[in-house]
């Protein structure tokens, strides 16, 4: 069903009236494999590069059962009630090919999902992380341009995800449970450092005394940590995204957040660098793929890896051999 | 004077006998950046590859005036006063062309620069990060296949260099200071992460009691981090580089990891991962050298990199088209 791809045309029109469907199937072509769908996917976000917006750009990441949609849920809903249009991607590279794993499940997210200001797309599927995290900010692209004010990016709290949905977005929130003493436990390398906030979730009830534990500690935590180079000092809240308390809260710090880093330049400077971050790093996966897809290279690699690993030859040696096959090979 | 360099057998013969001189005019050809000493050395490590020997590789990184030179003239001596061959090597990517900056000054080390079992190495020269460390790291070879036990790997706890060194070490220490109150302030980003000891120096006379206050603080921020890969606690030490208190702890404690990281199998598997890790990273930065050096690379390059800056190309199209330079300019 649907054989016919609407034309470029046609699918601009739709995107810049905010048309969904047209959006959604334009994010289809983005996601594809088949070269003629990139190349129209390519002219798409070329047009749609164009028609900037005051955009805010949200990665929202956390373990699985911390509650990522119910947050969004209640977060986004928050957002549209004021009249804003939000659309909720995600990067999740553990997603298989058929289906998007997060975000796919969207009964956990009854008023979103039927929510004509939201737009909610589950993680494109993808060989590799560096595919997947490509595709979403291509797609953050086109939301965009469809008149989508804020843009959340989920990802899962696992991996190298964290990495890239941070190099996609304006700010970085972790979210984390108040648990049983144990919150401060499991924190991936590295993403303590790239959080703008730290959300402790599931703040209600009998968790209100744990969930405050949990921020103190959390705070002092922070303290280890240097200034960040946008000089935000990374704050800690908690909220309740059953009840709704708190999250107000979170909108008005994201806020006072993109006004400070406005007023500094910080904002604008950290898109232009997250641009020409995205551009190196096209140009070196694209040099690489060419590279290792070259015949002579795949034939020599793993012979020369196993050299290597034995000390038979210094990695020096082994890899001006590989590029000396490569050279070889382009001839 | 020494025009003349001497040939690879004799480097080679003077290396496994140990003579520093030729060990040192040996390393002098690692660093050079003259085609044909690249070649001879490569040639020498070659074959110093061969000569396994039951070594240690120790990486010691702490901000400038933490007392790196002092410690490692401490642990050094009291190495060589075992018995043992140290070697002491550096990374240091702000080091000039002219002359490495850390272990340029000796002078904090008189007692080591005079011990026959030591040999002290500058930081070689470099353009850039990686060719400072590729450096580093050949030369490890050298000192091993020259019979010294313990390699001591200084680098400044600046940048990404404490990542390098990390890659190329089987211990990690990170050297602080028992300072005001403000020791846990200012660590870089990550490195508490790599850390296997935390080595609070100069805990002597009335630091003693901050010292072990900061002790406790450290010891409770690793409590953050997950368990890592190797299973091993990281520890938090105090010493004094000074009256020489806690230093032949820090040996068995690195003698302790030592024998329980080999039990498991982990010490050897993790050697072989950083010779594939550096394999790859060989291959990558010489296919890197090659593309921007291709001069229809280097005339579309910057062009390209402002209009995605300022959203007048998609970062793919602009790649692509980069890539489409190359492949024009191989032809």
């Amino acid at each position: 069903r649907r054989k016919n791809i609407p034309s470029t045309e046609q699918l601009m029109e739709g995107i810049l009236k905010g048309d969904q469907s047209m959006l959604a199937r334009a994010i289809t072509l983005v996601e594809s494999t088949n070269p003629e769908h990139q190349e129209k996917a390519y002219d798409i976000i070329e047009q749609c590069l164009s028609h900037k917006n005051d955009t805010l750009r949200i990665g929202i990441t956390g373990v699985p059962g911390v509650g990522k949609s119910t947050f969004i849920e209640s977060f986004g809903s928050m957002l549209t009630d004021m009249g804003k249009k939000v659309a909720v991607l995600a990067v999740d590279p553990t997603s298989t090919l058929s289906k998007g794993s997060i975000l796919g499940d969207k009964t956990r997210m009854p008023h979103l999902v039927n929510d004509p200001q939201a737009f909610i797309r589950p993680s494109p599927s993808g060989e590799s992380l560096g595919g997947v995290a490509r595709k979403t900010r291509e797609s953050i692209i086109l939301c965009e341009a469809a008149g989508y004010d804020v843009i959340l990016v989920e990802t899962v709290g696992v991996g190298q995800s964290e990495t890239a949905v941070h190099s996609m977005v304006d700010f970085f929130l972790l979210l984390k449970l108040s648990g049983a003493g144990d919150e401060l436990q499991g924190i991936k390398r590295g993403i303590m450092e790239m959080a703008d906030a730290i959300v402790i979730n599931k703040a209600e009830g009998k968790n209100i005394k744990q969930a405050e534990r949990a921020r103190s500690e959390f705070e002092r935590a922070l303290h280890l940590y240097p200034p960040k180079e946008s000089k935000w000092s990374p704050k800690v809240v908690c909220c309740s995204s059953l009840n709704g308390s708190g999250i107000p809260e979170i909108w008005k710090m994201v806020n006072a957040y993109a006004i400070q880093s406005k007023a500094s330049g910080f904002f604008k400077n950290n898109r232009q660098n997250q641009n020409t971050y995205w551009f190196y790093q096209t140009v070196e996966s694209l040099l690489q793929r060419q590279f290792y897809n070259e015949p002579s290279v795949k034939k020599a690699m793993l012979p020369l890896q196993k050299d290597v690993e034995e000390l038979r030859i210094s990695p020096f040696r082994a890899a001006e051999q590989l590029l000396a096959a490569y050279s070889k090979g382009l001839k």
